[in-house]
């Protein structure tokens, strides 16, 4: 019999953004269900974050290892089921490696780590304790985004030849870390951010969105990787060739100095037969552009979409999904595969359907090797 | 201390629409917790739909009259706080009446009624039962409704002169009722769906939209209602000549015949120093057309919007929003209110900010007249 | 022998709008020649404006009836062939009528005339005399607005079931008249522009735009004719039901004062197949709603377009073409049909697609009705 | 006393596709008249495009060599001012060497030569000449082009930090050159088109629009130049990484195997204050996003442009203008500035707005410099 999944916060607290992204995509498919967290590292943090989230105050913890410890101590049917990891980026290591080494599943905010041995050392902890573990690049939780995936894996498309993808944002124009800006400070800092600034914060996100669609390995980077507003400690911009390794060429480039950008991933793949624009800020298009017939606008849920979009997709066309709705994907699919579990049985391949730990480590490893050949002076860097 | 709010379900079951979206809506902000519900008719369907939603057996009735003396009974701890009707019309007047009368709060799907008898009926016991009401003309949960609303009240748009607004969809382009589809043959069915089809179905949020934004009376109608397809027994599409109190004109059609479209819905308000524009299907944008300077794009999330837009968002500008958190703010907003009341204090006057009752006998009003409207020969009615 | 066509101008004098259009849209492709002209009442301004445009002295006339009597004496290869009447309404009727008297091909800007007699006048004689007679009803001459004609009467949209149609500009939000401005001042005053102010300046556009692309007739209309700044004299919003002679249903707005608007003129027309939406200001884009699969987005110099749209362009997609572009097609199929004459051919019916005086006619009947619509009390006026 | 100015045209024959381009956006304005041509190689399809045109026949010449020496000796008021060339790029460089020598002054379509040493010889000839040289580059000649870079160079958006511009076309996505289609046949062609294919055909409009805008150089390139249909002779894709002489960052991809765009050269400028967004295939809207306000959506024809921006448009904001009013534009000024030499006065400097043989040499350079580093191991490669 099937029963809502108990999920366990690290992160999140009071005045945290991702944090509050990821309870509302945990809730509101009514499969998921809050039952503890370790808010902040600030005990009194915690509990209060805890109090406003309407947690019983002996399951709002002091830190993740009591968390961890205790919930593995309650009965099976109350304590919680998986771990969601919303901390920065330094913070991810630790509370995954705990959680899995007890016995919980994981979710994780992006990227996987503070670093390559970090992402490493997880992948190998997931394989061995066969636990579930999902990362949250939400973007591919998107249905458009996994129609574009449908179209090229099935060949309608055509061969891929091209990729164009590039997440500008604007809200680092300015030395906003100086300010005491909570999210701009820990995102800035080479000590809590790791090795790149906005390659790791939405540089990734577009070099999983390409890999996840296209399934082609990028293989070969050259990077020009920029501090561009003064005082600022990691790169702020960065503009990258690609060469897949199918042939395709591509650009990527991620930015958080281009003035008056939201949030505005795009990508664009071209193939022998058609090309494929899709817009985070208007995601529920796909504009579809044949080489022999009049341009198509698909859209979420629309008829004839591929069993992954539609699936993605609360309400009928016409009704606008969002942020929070690809985000909640990512949630309800993982929730699914706990329930499976749960219940004895194996995942249904469709609900496998959100970014693992591989991703974190193939992220890593874009991270690692764009900063690598930003600062090269050897054109094209193997990845 | 305050606590999520008990939510008690009458329709919804599986295969329905609306009752999903009320179910996500009113989870997604963590305040309301689904506990019981009358989701069908028929006994057996409300147990299994129940079941679906992780609820306990004993909370799944098998009638809302069931539902509503048992949950009176239950401790004040455990027992529901609200319900929420996502029946089709003529199955809102019974469970609201009776829910009032027990002591319920109650969120209703619009149209409030199955006319306008009943709506009176029930404007009447709101007041004398002083419970909250809330009426799910979702589309004025938009952040960038809000917005428009409060540069039209502050005068920032100068004096309302007219008042475009449309609601064209294209789902009832053929005889869709004839086929068994669920959402169609209640909609297309006098006996259960009232005077009006397309009219009452989605005319009447395109009226509520106008008047929410403008704060102005529609003052005089003409309507040109039809059935465009052969076979269907209400209107499908209606067009409406407006005029509002303050002397501005307008138009407002509603069609369920406009083939192609999906969810249309759009208004557009010009007054004497600026006109704005919003469309649903890109809520997250409202056009500001100056009559002196250029045009500017307001964004969800974005900065220098009034409280009520800021309030309604949950993510920064970019991270689209959609139907389901316009939704979610009737509910989040109605929850908070409910939160105040039981806590025993006055509720923010900011979160009063959803449809009630009032609305709802507007809309029936409204529904009534332009049905009259269409089989006059006299060219203005008033309302 | 194919050679120049000869054009001869009334109005568009310096300081004149539309007359430069005219200019410009009969030279941009090389067929007309624009030889003399009688630019404006003042005669010292006639003659300067000429010279502006590089006319020899002996050709820059005083008055219409000077030149008219002028050229009809030069020799055959080196007199006028047609006459371009670009001047507020009252003048359209005299030069019309003795251009086409003494033998010469005209052009006129719509509306066709100050009243309807004038209008029935010229129809009369355009008849008995033989000769073209063009008038700029110039949004028909855009590519995609031909293509969608032809979706409409080949069936591929199917029957024609709604049409709505809006002309919203907002250059008359305030009393500009009262300063002096030359268009405002001549378009609002009704000895110079007859009994409507938007309904004739471009309330006529959409209803020829809708008649031309569906091909249907306006049987019936409900008008709701306003002033809304006050100490206007002439009508500057007008809202109206439609009712087409197939039972089709639609609305007609067309509106001065939607303050911040351009020249946003659209049309969508819904059949029982798909649906069809042109604006002009993003005119070459023609999008198709289709009932069972993606829309489509048509674009002028795309492939598989009808032969008009063909036509229509000069330059390949992606190459935007635009207002002048689709005026000169209505000059330049006139050139073409005119170059047949003189070499003693019929026109080739491909180039006798512009608007005519059958169409100017109309236009005055819609004028005139629609005026005596608003003023009416009765619902339904037939057309 | 001003007059029309005289035109003679080498190329854009019977087929040809600018050709047309060229004479139309000369002829709209009422400024320039073609008195003759060498329209072709074949001195009988010279003669009979010259007929097309309605010119007479001894004015349409065999070759550009006739032409030049025959109009040479005709009388100063009747012989051509200047030439026209829109001949592939192969052949620029013999007629406007000639043509200079010969003292008329140029239009000369784009990239200025084959290579660089036959631009260098053109750039000395016009200095030491004292001719007007005009470079089609012409998607400088948009208003909105033209006000962005009014933008940039005042300030207004502060200091530029990042430049992204991509021209995607997908008309060579398979080998169109194999099925005699002409304009992909010399195009493709080392021999006709030099040592480059797409970046040499619209890399290069992108490189100019980039330097036109911003008024920066581009200091150093990284490109990663392809062949990505089989059998191609000349690159169809490049991505190049840019460094300007500010140090601002950018990126330029040009393409014409991305199937199904049409012709989509787009910019975007980030400055420190504010961000510019332009697309071709819009051409009227400029975007200015702020870095403290909401968007502004600037547009061709509206109120407070810059008066290049203002002077470049025709028709009132609303009334689209498209490529050939952007080409006319250049056309427009060089007739003005040919008009002023002709009556003995200095041009105006306003007019001097168009591409110069500056601009060609600057062109010859990035074509050149792009393929070298395309070919390079080198990162980095100065210009």
């Amino acid at each position: 019999m099937s029963r809502k999944i108990r999920m366990g916060m690290v992160g999140g607290g009071r005045g945290a953004f991702i944090g509050a992204v990821h309870r509302i995509a945990a809730a509101m498919d009514g499969q998921i269900e809050l039952v503890c967290g370790a808010f902040s590292s600030n005990p009194r943090k915690s509990k209060l974050s805890g109090k406003d989230l309407h947690l019983p105050k002996d399951r709002c913890y002091s830190s993740y290892e009591e968390m961890i410890l205790a919930e593995k101590n309650l009965p099976e049917d109350v304590r919680m089921d998986f771990v969601s990891i919303v901390t920065p980026n330094h913070v991810h290591y630790g509370p995954a490696k705990m959680a899995l080494e007890n016995g919980f599943h994981v979710v994780c905010d992006k990227p996987l780590s503070f670093n390559m041995k970090e992402a490493k050392d997880l992948q190998k902890l997931v394989k061995k304790k066969k636990l579930l573990f999902a990362l949250t690049h939400n973007y591919t939780g998107y249905p458009m985004v996994k129609q574009a995936r449908h179209m090229v894996q099935k060949g309608i498309i055509g061969e891929v030849r091209k990729v164009v993808t590039e997440y500008p944002q604007g809200w680092l124009s300015t030395l906003v870390e100086a300010t005491n800006q909570k999210q701009a400070a820990w995102r800035t800092d080479p000590k809590r951010s790791g090795v790149a600034g906005a390659m790791g914060d939405i540089g990734s996100h577009a070099e999983n969105l390409a890999e996840y669609i296209t399934g082609l390995k990028i293989k070969q980077i050259c990077a020009d990787i920029s501090i561009l507003v003064p005082g600022r400690k990691l790169d702020d911009d960065g503009n990258v060739l690609l060469r897949f390794d199918n042939g395709a060429r591509g650009i990527l480039s991620a930015s958080q100095i281009s003035v008056g950008e939201e949030n505005n991933l795009y990508i664009r793949v071209y193939g022998t037969k058609a090309g494929l624009e899709w817009h985070q800020q208007e995601p529920n298009t796909l504009l579809v552009k044949w080489i022999d017939k009049p341009m198509e606008v698909l859209r979420t849920g629309g008829a004839n979409l591929c069993p992954a979009a539609a699936a993605g997709s609360r309400v009928p066309a016409g009704h606008p999904e969002g942020y929070l709705e690809a985000f909640g994907n990512i949630y309800r699919n993982f929730a699914f595969c706990i329930q499976a579990i749960v219940a004895g049985k194996k995942p249904n391949p469709m609900h496998l359907d959100f970014p693992t730990v591989e991703d974190g480590v193939r992220g890593m490893k874009f991270i690692e090797k764009v900063i690598e050949s930003g600062k090269s002076k050897q054109k094209w860097i193997r990845m």
